[in-house]
């Protein structure tokens, strides 16, 4: 595996593989890799000749009073797990090679990216389409793979490649759960022993509603109060949204017709998580 | 010349050229091409194996009440001057192509953007890079040129090139001027002879600051007060402004101490036509 930081070093090696007739896979992660991340490298390797991970924490999808600057880093044990996974390119561009002075550019998604995080978070999707924008320039790939956790970046990240013509395959990849039933986070390692204990009723909350739904019930509000009902019982876990959404356009749906999505997010001590599920009316 | 209409097929050509080691130049324009367009397919064919022309009237970046409807439009006299001229592909994408229902996505560039025409066309650059941005990921270009008279959209193409690392060498071509030295424009063909005739005080007046800067008159508000005089003297022209700007950052600057612009734009009849010059302080 070899390390590339600058965006015209990195275009230069796609383009190499490109004219060796090689397709190339991207994954984009933050780093502090764990199993969820390396699902997202398998299906890039699965579907593209080489695979690029790029690693930068994107100071511009963090709000004022987020955690910016205690997000946790791992650089020795990432490396050690990309090597591992066969990955070709770790794509490690440095903060002020991506923002110099006079960065005054953004690219932004209109729709998909209100209601759910974006309510509470009003610059986060900004901040993310941006930096795809630029990693999707560097790298060039074919393929690029994001992780269904973050369900309203993959939609959005999706809609912004469709709408600028990019011509690369926006791929999701299921989310991956701890034995406990936790979605995989980086942010899981900010959890205490009893936060963490307290953070499955999200999972357990989602795995009722995707039952009680597969048994005929499919009022969106009767749904989102037994979610509430649940999470509310944990002290340690406050909600911050619950929702019932069409899963391609993200807006909420007062009945689960078609596809649709259960998405929350909460606060755990002060860690914030997210968790979703799909609801399909078979 | 082959004449391509979707995104797609655009990206197979340009890969299919890259694979062959070709590298792709691009002129984006709205067509009713005239001598200055074909000056810049020159350059691109110089610095280029492949040249491939746009031909797109872009919706988004004419404003309520602009010229969209009546913007003029001459199909096969532009075919014939681009295969003269050597063009390899025209790339022409239907307006529903490139704004499908759902498009929701914009690019934007802040600071170079405001003053001089960003103050009267409020949302004509963010049309203008996000079409830009869509050509430039369906063309995937090494070069592409951007004529000088709009000076303007041409720093925010450049910036938007280097923020979003396009990793695309965004090139300027010089104003082409016609004999009375008026800038050409596809808008020029508005004009009637009395319009045309008046016209020429915007060129006359550039040439006149030229002159008395480079005889050492170096403050900004004297030159402009010598433009609006000479410009005011027309009935039938109305200046919008008259700016000096630094070259680079587009900043109004009060004193001509390195590469200055002065840009202006007018109204001649229902015509609005821009013109610039640079002063240098040699």
């Amino acid at each position: 595996m070899i390390t590339i930081d600058q965006p015209s070093a990195m275009q230069a090696w796609s383009d190499a593989e490109h004219r060796r007739g090689r397709s190339v896979g991207l994954v984009p992660t933050m780093g502090f890799l764990h199993d969820g991340h390396l699902s997202l490298v398998e299906i890039a390797r699965g579907r593209c000749d080489a695979c690029v991970v790029s690693i930068f924490v994107n100071p511009l999808q963090f709000g004022a009073g987020e955690d910016l600057d205690r997000y946790p880093r791992d650089e020795a044990g990432d490396r050690a797990k990309l090597e591992a996974a066969g990955v070709d390119v770790l794509y490690m561009p440095a903060a002020d090679a991506m923002y110099p002075d006079g960065f005054q550019t953004a690219v932004t998604v209109a729709e998909v990216t209100r209601g759910l995080c974006g309510d509470g978070r009003p610059t986060h999707f900004q901040g993310v389409t941006t930096v795809v924008a630029k990693l999707f320039n560097a790298v060039r790939p074919e393929v690029a793979v994001f992780g269904e956790k973050d369900y309203q970046q993959l939609a959005t990240v999706r809609r912004m490649a469709r709408d600028l013509d990019f011509g690369i395959d926006v791929v999701g990849g299921p989310i991956v759960r701890d034995a406990d039933g936790l979605a995989m986070s980086s942010r899981n390692a900010y959890l205490s022993a009893d936060e963490r204990s307290a953070a499955r009723v999200l999972s357990r909350s989602l795995a009722q509603a995707r039952t009680v739904c597969a048994d005929g019930e499919r009022d969106a509000a009767t749904l989102l109060s037994r979610v509430r009902a649940m999470v509310s019982a944990e002290p340690l876990v406050r909600l911050e949204y619950a929702s019932v959404v069409d899963a391609s356009t993200l807006r909420p749906v007062e009945r689960v017709q078609s596809d649709a999505l259960l998405a929350l997010a909460a606060q755990v001590g002060k860690t914030r998580l997210i968790d979703n599920t799909l609801l399909t009316a078979a």
